[in-house]
Protein backbone atom coordinates (compact mmCIF):
# COMPACT_ATOMS: atom_id res chain seq x y z
CA UNK A 1 0.00 0.00 0.00
CA UNK A 2 0.87 3.51 -0.48
CA UNK A 3 1.25 6.00 2.59
CA UNK A 4 -1.83 7.82 1.18
CA UNK A 5 -4.10 4.12 1.39
CA UNK A 6 -2.38 3.03 4.34
CA UNK A 7 -3.75 6.09 6.16
CA UNK A 8 -6.94 6.14 4.66
CA UNK A 9 -7.20 2.16 5.69
CA UNK A 10 -6.88 3.19 9.11
CA UNK A 11 -10.03 5.19 9.22
CA UNK A 12 -11.71 2.60 8.00
CA UNK A 13 -14.02 -0.25 9.29
CA UNK A 14 -16.33 -2.48 6.91
CA UNK A 15 -19.19 -4.31 8.06
CA UNK A 16 -19.24 -7.83 6.00
CA UNK A 17 -19.86 -11.40 5.78
CA UNK A 18 -18.20 -13.40 3.39
CA UNK A 19 -21.46 -14.78 1.59
CA UNK A 20 -22.83 -11.49 0.62
CA UNK A 21 -22.44 -10.88 -2.68
CA UNK A 22 -22.89 -6.97 -2.10
CA UNK A 23 -20.04 -7.23 0.43
CA UNK A 24 -17.82 -9.09 -1.98
CA UNK A 25 -18.46 -6.03 -4.41
CA UNK A 26 -16.83 -3.59 -1.85
CA UNK A 27 -13.86 -5.94 -1.37
CA UNK A 28 -13.20 -6.00 -5.27
CA UNK A 29 -13.36 -2.49 -4.66
CA UNK A 30 -11.29 -2.26 -1.61
CA UNK A 31 -8.48 -4.07 -3.03
CA UNK A 32 -8.30 -2.51 -6.44
CA UNK A 33 -7.77 0.57 -4.23
CA UNK A 34 -5.01 -1.15 -2.66
CA UNK A 35 -7.53 -0.12 0.73
CA UNK A 36 -7.06 -2.77 3.75
CA UNK A 37 -9.44 -1.39 6.40
CA UNK A 38 -10.52 -3.93 9.76
CA UNK A 39 -13.01 -5.83 9.10
CA UNK A 40 -16.00 -6.70 11.58
CA UNK A 41 -17.80 -10.15 10.69
CA UNK A 42 -21.68 -9.55 10.95
CA UNK A 43 -23.17 -13.49 10.46
CA UNK A 44 -25.92 -12.64 8.34
CA UNK A 45 -27.37 -16.69 8.95
CA UNK A 46 -27.47 -15.83 12.61
CA UNK A 47 -29.24 -12.66 11.80
CA UNK A 48 -26.49 -10.49 13.38
CA UNK A 49 -27.37 -7.67 11.05
CA UNK A 50 -30.78 -6.96 12.82
CA UNK A 51 -28.53 -6.59 16.13
CA UNK A 52 -29.54 -2.77 17.11
CA UNK A 53 -25.96 -1.91 17.40
CA UNK A 54 -25.49 -2.61 14.01
CA UNK A 55 -28.98 -1.16 13.15
CA UNK A 56 -27.70 2.47 14.14
CA UNK A 57 -24.92 2.29 11.72
CA UNK A 58 -27.27 0.67 9.11
CA UNK A 59 -31.05 1.28 9.31
CA UNK A 60 -31.54 -1.14 6.93
CA UNK A 61 -30.02 -3.51 8.57
CA UNK A 62 -28.25 -5.00 5.53
CA UNK A 63 -24.77 -5.85 4.50
CA UNK A 64 -22.07 -4.22 4.22
CA UNK A 65 -21.78 -1.33 5.92
CA UNK A 66 -18.02 1.22 5.52
CA UNK A 67 -17.21 3.06 8.68
CA UNK A 68 -15.15 5.94 7.46
CA UNK A 69 -14.20 8.46 9.66
CA UNK A 70 -16.69 7.87 11.47
CA UNK A 71 -19.33 7.98 9.11
CA UNK A 72 -21.26 4.96 8.00
CA UNK A 73 -22.21 4.27 4.63
CA UNK A 74 -24.39 1.27 3.57
CA UNK A 75 -25.64 0.21 0.01
CA UNK A 76 -22.60 -1.49 -1.89
CA UNK A 77 -23.14 0.58 -4.65
CA UNK A 78 -23.02 3.88 -2.54
CA UNK A 79 -19.92 2.96 -1.07
CA UNK A 80 -18.10 2.28 -4.16
CA UNK A 81 -18.40 5.12 -5.73
CA UNK A 82 -17.09 7.13 -3.10
CA UNK A 83 -14.15 5.07 -2.55
CA UNK A 84 -13.48 5.89 -6.33
CA UNK A 85 -13.68 9.19 -5.24
CA UNK A 86 -11.71 9.21 -2.69
CA UNK A 87 -9.15 7.09 -4.65
CA UNK A 88 -8.98 8.02 -8.11
CA UNK A 89 -6.43 5.46 -9.21
CA UNK A 90 -7.10 2.85 -10.82
CA UNK A 91 -10.57 4.52 -11.65
CA UNK A 92 -13.98 2.62 -11.48
CA UNK A 93 -15.58 4.07 -14.27
CA UNK A 94 -14.47 5.46 -17.33
CA UNK A 95 -13.36 8.97 -18.41
CA UNK A 96 -16.28 9.47 -20.93
CA UNK A 97 -20.06 10.31 -20.10
CA UNK A 98 -21.38 7.56 -22.13
CA UNK A 99 -18.97 4.84 -21.15
CA UNK A 100 -19.96 5.55 -17.39
CA UNK A 101 -23.63 5.05 -18.27
CA UNK A 102 -23.20 2.31 -20.17
CA UNK A 103 -20.88 0.53 -17.29
CA UNK A 104 -23.54 1.71 -14.44
CA UNK A 105 -26.23 0.22 -16.72
CA UNK A 106 -25.31 -2.36 -16.80
CA UNK A 107 -23.84 -2.47 -12.45
CA UNK A 108 -27.59 -1.37 -12.15
CA UNK A 109 -29.02 -4.31 -14.34
CA UNK A 110 -27.12 -6.55 -11.79
CA UNK A 111 -27.90 -4.46 -8.82
CA UNK A 112 -31.67 -3.46 -8.88
CA UNK A 113 -32.57 -6.35 -10.87
CA UNK A 114 -30.83 -9.62 -10.60
CA UNK A 115 -29.55 -9.67 -6.69
CA UNK A 116 -32.78 -8.11 -4.90
CA UNK A 117 -34.57 -11.00 -5.77
CA UNK A 118 -32.24 -13.16 -4.99
CA UNK A 119 -31.78 -11.50 -1.38
CA UNK A 120 -31.47 -13.90 2.19
CA UNK A 121 -34.50 -12.18 3.66
CA UNK A 122 -36.70 -12.46 -0.03
CA UNK A 123 -35.98 -16.25 0.22
CA UNK A 124 -37.30 -16.21 3.46
CA UNK A 125 -40.61 -14.74 3.02
CA UNK A 126 -41.02 -17.02 -0.26
CA UNK A 127 -40.35 -19.92 2.29
CA UNK A 128 -41.72 -18.89 5.65
CA UNK A 129 -44.67 -16.46 4.95
CA UNK A 130 -45.91 -17.61 1.75
CA UNK A 131 -45.16 -21.35 2.37
CA UNK A 132 -43.28 -22.41 -1.07
CA UNK A 133 -40.55 -25.75 -0.80
CA UNK A 134 -37.02 -25.25 -1.22
CA UNK A 135 -37.73 -26.47 -4.61
CA UNK A 136 -39.90 -23.71 -5.28
CA UNK A 137 -37.45 -21.31 -3.93
CA UNK A 138 -34.75 -22.50 -5.91
CA UNK A 139 -36.41 -22.08 -9.10
CA UNK A 140 -37.28 -18.48 -8.11
CA UNK A 141 -33.99 -17.85 -7.46
CA UNK A 142 -32.63 -19.14 -10.78
CA UNK A 143 -35.55 -17.73 -12.78
CA UNK A 144 -34.33 -14.32 -11.60
CA UNK A 145 -30.97 -14.80 -12.44
CA UNK A 146 -31.02 -16.27 -15.81
CA UNK A 147 -33.29 -13.43 -17.09
CA UNK A 148 -30.65 -10.97 -15.67
CA UNK A 149 -27.89 -12.81 -16.88
CA UNK A 150 -29.55 -13.40 -20.89
CA UNK A 151 -29.93 -9.60 -20.69
CA UNK A 152 -26.35 -8.53 -19.44
CA UNK A 153 -25.28 -11.19 -21.87
CA UNK A 154 -26.60 -9.39 -24.47
CA UNK A 155 -25.24 -6.31 -23.35
CA UNK A 156 -21.50 -7.10 -23.10
CA UNK A 157 -21.22 -9.02 -26.30
CA UNK A 158 -18.94 -8.41 -29.09
CA UNK A 159 -18.92 -6.10 -30.40
CA UNK A 160 -19.62 -3.79 -27.34
CA UNK A 161 -16.68 -5.06 -24.67
CA UNK A 162 -13.64 -5.33 -24.68
CA UNK A 163 -11.35 -8.20 -21.84
CA UNK A 164 -14.26 -7.22 -19.80
CA UNK A 165 -17.65 -5.78 -19.42
CA UNK A 166 -16.19 -2.10 -20.81
CA UNK A 167 -12.37 -2.29 -22.53
CA UNK A 168 -10.15 -4.14 -20.77
CA UNK A 169 -9.86 -2.75 -17.33
CA UNK A 170 -12.08 -3.53 -14.43
CA UNK A 171 -15.30 -1.47 -13.90
CA UNK A 172 -18.10 -1.20 -11.35
CA UNK A 173 -20.08 -3.51 -14.15
CA UNK A 174 -17.57 -6.06 -13.34
CA UNK A 175 -17.57 -5.69 -9.60
CA UNK A 176 -21.09 -6.12 -9.84
CA UNK A 177 -21.24 -9.04 -12.12
CA UNK A 178 -18.68 -11.77 -10.77
CA UNK A 179 -20.50 -11.91 -7.55
CA UNK A 180 -23.52 -12.29 -9.18
CA UNK A 181 -22.20 -15.06 -11.31
CA UNK A 182 -20.62 -16.55 -8.20
CA UNK A 183 -24.36 -16.98 -7.02
CA UNK A 184 -25.54 -18.28 -9.97
CA UNK A 185 -22.77 -20.51 -9.72
CA UNK A 186 -23.83 -21.67 -6.05
CA UNK A 187 -27.72 -22.60 -7.16
CA UNK A 188 -26.19 -24.72 -9.85
CA UNK A 189 -27.78 -22.39 -12.52
CA UNK A 190 -26.34 -23.57 -16.14
CA UNK A 191 -23.91 -20.68 -17.54
CA UNK A 192 -23.37 -21.87 -20.72
CA UNK A 193 -25.80 -19.80 -22.39
CA UNK A 194 -23.49 -16.80 -21.29
CA UNK A 195 -20.31 -17.02 -22.95
CA UNK A 196 -18.88 -13.68 -22.76
CA UNK A 197 -20.06 -13.63 -19.23
CA UNK A 198 -18.14 -16.94 -18.91
CA UNK A 199 -15.09 -15.28 -20.21
CA UNK A 200 -15.23 -12.26 -18.42
CA UNK A 201 -14.94 -14.48 -15.04
CA UNK A 202 -11.95 -16.36 -16.80
CA UNK A 203 -10.12 -13.14 -17.06
CA UNK A 204 -11.36 -11.37 -14.05
CA UNK A 205 -10.68 -14.04 -11.89
CA UNK A 206 -6.84 -13.75 -12.81
CA UNK A 207 -6.83 -10.04 -11.07
CA UNK A 208 -5.73 -10.59 -7.44
CA UNK A 209 -8.63 -8.03 -6.45
CA UNK A 210 -10.90 -10.46 -7.81
CA UNK A 211 -9.71 -13.39 -6.32
CA UNK A 212 -8.89 -12.43 -2.95
CA UNK A 213 -12.10 -11.32 -3.12
CA UNK A 214 -14.53 -14.55 -2.86
CA UNK A 215 -16.37 -15.78 -0.36
CA UNK A 216 -13.99 -18.48 0.30
CA UNK A 217 -10.95 -17.08 0.48
CA UNK A 218 -12.33 -14.65 3.30
CA UNK A 219 -11.40 -15.22 6.99
CA UNK A 220 -15.55 -15.94 8.39
CA UNK A 221 -15.59 -18.28 5.52
CA UNK A 222 -17.28 -21.37 7.04
CA UNK B 1 -35.18 26.02 -22.21
CA UNK B 2 -32.05 27.63 -23.03
CA UNK B 3 -30.46 27.36 -25.86
CA UNK B 4 -28.29 24.47 -24.73
CA UNK B 5 -30.72 22.51 -23.26
CA UNK B 6 -32.99 23.38 -26.17
CA UNK B 7 -30.03 21.69 -28.29
CA UNK B 8 -29.71 18.60 -26.10
CA UNK B 9 -33.34 18.17 -26.11
CA UNK B 10 -33.68 17.80 -29.76
CA UNK B 11 -31.11 14.72 -29.93
CA UNK B 12 -33.06 12.68 -27.33
CA UNK B 13 -35.70 10.59 -26.75
CA UNK B 14 -36.99 9.23 -23.81
CA UNK B 15 -39.06 5.71 -24.33
CA UNK B 16 -41.53 6.25 -21.40
CA UNK B 17 -44.51 4.60 -19.50
CA UNK B 18 -46.42 7.21 -17.18
CA UNK B 19 -47.10 4.51 -14.65
CA UNK B 20 -43.55 3.43 -14.37
CA UNK B 21 -41.75 4.59 -11.42
CA UNK B 22 -38.27 4.41 -12.85
CA UNK B 23 -39.83 6.29 -15.62
CA UNK B 24 -41.24 8.75 -13.26
CA UNK B 25 -37.66 8.94 -11.78
CA UNK B 26 -36.25 10.44 -14.87
CA UNK B 27 -39.28 12.79 -15.60
CA UNK B 28 -38.22 14.58 -12.85
CA UNK B 29 -34.35 14.51 -13.32
CA UNK B 30 -35.51 15.97 -17.13
CA UNK B 31 -38.02 18.75 -15.74
CA UNK B 32 -35.21 19.81 -13.21
CA UNK B 33 -32.38 20.17 -15.66
CA UNK B 34 -34.91 22.11 -17.98
CA UNK B 35 -34.95 19.03 -20.50
CA UNK B 36 -37.69 18.08 -23.15
CA UNK B 37 -36.98 14.78 -24.93
CA UNK B 38 -39.67 13.77 -27.21
CA UNK B 39 -41.18 10.59 -25.69
CA UNK B 40 -42.06 7.38 -27.44
CA UNK B 41 -44.87 5.96 -25.16
CA UNK B 42 -44.10 1.72 -24.27
CA UNK B 43 -47.66 -0.03 -22.86
CA UNK B 44 -46.45 -1.45 -20.25
CA UNK B 45 -49.43 -3.89 -19.57
CA UNK B 46 -49.62 -4.33 -22.91
CA UNK B 47 -46.43 -5.89 -23.00
CA UNK B 48 -45.26 -3.42 -25.95
CA UNK B 49 -41.76 -3.68 -23.65
CA UNK B 50 -41.28 -7.29 -24.83
CA UNK B 51 -41.49 -6.60 -28.55
CA UNK B 52 -37.96 -6.91 -30.86
CA UNK B 53 -37.43 -3.78 -31.91
CA UNK B 54 -37.51 -2.35 -27.74
CA UNK B 55 -35.30 -4.95 -26.73
CA UNK B 56 -32.88 -3.92 -29.41
CA UNK B 57 -32.48 -0.82 -27.71
CA UNK B 58 -32.87 -2.33 -24.30
CA UNK B 59 -32.07 -5.74 -24.22
CA UNK B 60 -33.73 -6.10 -20.56
CA UNK B 61 -36.80 -5.11 -21.82
CA UNK B 62 -37.83 -2.22 -19.45
CA UNK B 63 -38.29 1.18 -19.45
CA UNK B 64 -37.10 3.60 -19.16
CA UNK B 65 -34.82 3.81 -22.17
CA UNK B 66 -33.06 7.16 -23.34
CA UNK B 67 -31.77 7.44 -26.43
CA UNK B 68 -29.63 10.33 -26.75
CA UNK B 69 -27.46 11.13 -30.66
CA UNK B 70 -28.15 7.40 -31.18
CA UNK B 71 -26.88 6.10 -27.70
CA UNK B 72 -29.50 3.97 -25.66
CA UNK B 73 -28.86 4.48 -22.36
CA UNK B 74 -31.43 2.14 -20.08
CA UNK B 75 -31.72 1.46 -15.54
CA UNK B 76 -32.97 5.05 -14.80
CA UNK B 77 -30.42 5.35 -11.83
CA UNK B 78 -27.64 5.03 -15.05
CA UNK B 79 -29.69 7.30 -17.37
CA UNK B 80 -30.04 10.30 -14.26
CA UNK B 81 -25.91 10.08 -13.67
CA UNK B 82 -25.71 10.92 -17.16
CA UNK B 83 -27.90 13.70 -17.51
CA UNK B 84 -26.74 15.34 -14.41
CA UNK B 85 -22.96 15.14 -15.78
CA UNK B 86 -24.22 16.47 -19.37
CA UNK B 87 -26.51 19.46 -17.56
CA UNK B 88 -24.33 20.26 -14.29
CA UNK B 89 -27.08 22.87 -13.38
CA UNK B 90 -28.74 22.28 -10.98
CA UNK B 91 -26.56 19.52 -9.16
CA UNK B 92 -28.51 16.54 -8.26
CA UNK B 93 -26.25 15.20 -6.04
CA UNK B 94 -24.24 16.96 -3.55
CA UNK B 95 -20.75 18.47 -3.85
CA UNK B 96 -18.94 16.37 -0.64
CA UNK B 97 -17.96 13.01 -1.03
CA UNK B 98 -19.94 12.12 1.93
CA UNK B 99 -23.19 13.83 0.62
CA UNK B 100 -23.17 12.60 -2.43
CA UNK B 101 -22.92 8.66 -0.49
CA UNK B 102 -25.41 9.67 1.72
CA UNK B 103 -27.69 10.30 -0.93
CA UNK B 104 -26.73 7.66 -3.18
CA UNK B 105 -27.27 5.17 0.11
CA UNK B 106 -31.17 6.54 0.02
CA UNK B 107 -31.69 6.33 -3.56
CA UNK B 108 -30.15 2.74 -3.42
CA UNK B 109 -32.14 1.41 -0.76
CA UNK B 110 -35.34 2.38 -2.72
CA UNK B 111 -33.85 1.41 -6.32
CA UNK B 112 -32.50 -1.62 -4.77
CA UNK B 113 -34.16 -3.17 -2.59
CA UNK B 114 -37.85 -1.78 -2.59
CA UNK B 115 -38.79 -1.05 -6.42
CA UNK B 116 -37.50 -4.41 -7.98
CA UNK B 117 -39.55 -6.47 -5.76
CA UNK B 118 -43.10 -4.55 -6.43
CA UNK B 119 -42.47 -4.48 -10.24
CA UNK B 120 -45.24 -5.59 -12.45
CA UNK B 121 -42.67 -8.74 -13.71
CA UNK B 122 -42.34 -9.86 -10.31
CA UNK B 123 -46.06 -9.30 -9.49
CA UNK B 124 -46.65 -11.58 -12.36
CA UNK B 125 -44.49 -14.54 -11.12
CA UNK B 126 -46.18 -14.66 -7.55
CA UNK B 127 -49.67 -14.86 -9.64
CA UNK B 128 -49.13 -16.48 -12.80
CA UNK B 129 -46.16 -19.04 -11.78
CA UNK B 130 -46.69 -19.31 -8.23
CA UNK B 131 -50.66 -19.28 -7.93
CA UNK B 132 -50.51 -16.62 -5.34
CA UNK B 133 -54.27 -14.78 -4.78
CA UNK B 134 -54.27 -10.91 -5.94
CA UNK B 135 -54.20 -10.48 -1.82
CA UNK B 136 -50.64 -12.20 -1.14
CA UNK B 137 -49.61 -10.17 -3.99
CA UNK B 138 -50.73 -7.33 -2.74
CA UNK B 139 -49.40 -7.96 0.98
CA UNK B 140 -46.01 -8.92 -0.58
CA UNK B 141 -45.69 -5.49 -2.16
CA UNK B 142 -46.94 -3.83 0.97
CA UNK B 143 -44.71 -5.62 3.31
CA UNK B 144 -41.79 -4.66 1.30
CA UNK B 145 -42.71 -1.07 0.59
CA UNK B 146 -43.14 -0.92 4.37
CA UNK B 147 -40.09 -2.38 5.29
CA UNK B 148 -37.66 0.39 2.98
CA UNK B 149 -39.92 3.44 4.27
CA UNK B 150 -39.31 2.54 7.85
CA UNK B 151 -35.26 2.66 7.15
CA UNK B 152 -35.01 5.69 4.45
CA UNK B 153 -37.47 7.43 7.09
CA UNK B 154 -34.66 6.17 10.12
CA UNK B 155 -32.06 7.72 7.51
CA UNK B 156 -33.59 11.27 7.00
CA UNK B 157 -35.12 12.02 10.16
CA UNK B 158 -34.01 14.79 11.84
CA UNK B 159 -31.01 16.02 12.67
CA UNK B 160 -30.27 14.10 9.46
CA UNK B 161 -32.18 16.17 6.57
CA UNK B 162 -32.90 19.79 5.29
CA UNK B 163 -36.36 20.44 3.81
CA UNK B 164 -35.47 17.29 1.32
CA UNK B 165 -33.67 14.15 1.85
CA UNK B 166 -30.25 15.97 2.07
CA UNK B 167 -30.39 19.51 2.53
CA UNK B 168 -33.37 21.86 1.25
CA UNK B 169 -32.04 20.72 -2.67
CA UNK B 170 -33.73 18.03 -4.88
CA UNK B 171 -31.20 15.15 -5.00
CA UNK B 172 -31.40 11.74 -6.40
CA UNK B 173 -32.41 10.80 -3.42
CA UNK B 174 -35.77 12.36 -3.79
CA UNK B 175 -35.96 11.72 -6.96
CA UNK B 176 -36.37 8.10 -6.29
CA UNK B 177 -38.38 8.57 -3.07
CA UNK B 178 -41.21 10.33 -4.48
CA UNK B 179 -42.03 7.59 -7.29
CA UNK B 180 -41.66 4.99 -4.62
CA UNK B 181 -44.14 6.76 -2.37
CA UNK B 182 -46.28 7.05 -5.39
CA UNK B 183 -46.70 3.66 -5.69
CA UNK B 184 -47.00 3.37 -2.02
CA UNK B 185 -50.19 5.22 -2.45
CA UNK B 186 -51.52 3.66 -5.16
CA UNK B 187 -51.49 0.09 -3.17
CA UNK B 188 -52.83 2.12 0.06
CA UNK B 189 -49.80 1.40 2.39
CA UNK B 190 -50.67 3.58 5.57
CA UNK B 191 -47.95 6.19 5.34
CA UNK B 192 -48.31 7.57 8.90
CA UNK B 193 -45.39 6.42 10.35
CA UNK B 194 -43.08 7.99 8.34
CA UNK B 195 -43.68 11.63 9.18
CA UNK B 196 -40.53 12.77 7.42
CA UNK B 197 -40.86 11.00 4.19
CA UNK B 198 -44.48 13.04 4.17
CA UNK B 199 -43.19 16.26 4.98
CA UNK B 200 -40.30 15.78 2.06
CA UNK B 201 -43.34 14.32 -0.50
CA UNK B 202 -45.51 17.93 0.34
CA UNK B 203 -42.35 19.91 0.02
CA UNK B 204 -41.29 17.65 -3.71
CA UNK B 205 -44.56 18.27 -5.13
CA UNK B 206 -44.31 22.59 -4.68
CA UNK B 207 -41.76 22.08 -7.34
CA UNK B 208 -42.85 22.28 -10.48
CA UNK B 209 -40.35 19.66 -11.45
CA UNK B 210 -41.61 16.66 -9.50
CA UNK B 211 -45.23 17.93 -9.68
CA UNK B 212 -45.79 17.81 -13.69
CA UNK B 213 -43.78 14.46 -13.79
CA UNK B 214 -46.49 12.31 -11.52
CA UNK B 215 -47.80 9.91 -13.86
CA UNK B 216 -51.48 11.17 -14.27
CA UNK B 217 -49.96 14.45 -15.87
CA UNK B 218 -48.31 12.26 -18.74
CA UNK B 219 -49.68 12.36 -21.84
CA UNK B 220 -50.08 8.30 -22.07
CA UNK B 221 -51.72 8.63 -18.84
CA UNK B 222 -55.24 6.57 -18.83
Amino acid sequence: MSSNTTALSANMMLYTYFRSSAAFRVRIALNLKGLKPEQVFVHLRKQEQAADKYRELNPQALLPTLVHEGHAIGQSLAIIEYLDELVREPPLLPHDPLGRARVRQIAYAVACEMHPLGNMRVQNYLRDTLGHSEAEVLAWHRYWLALGLEAVEKMVAAPHSGKLCHGDDPTLADICLIPQMANARRIELSLSPYPTLLKIERIAYKIAAFDEAQPKKQPDAE
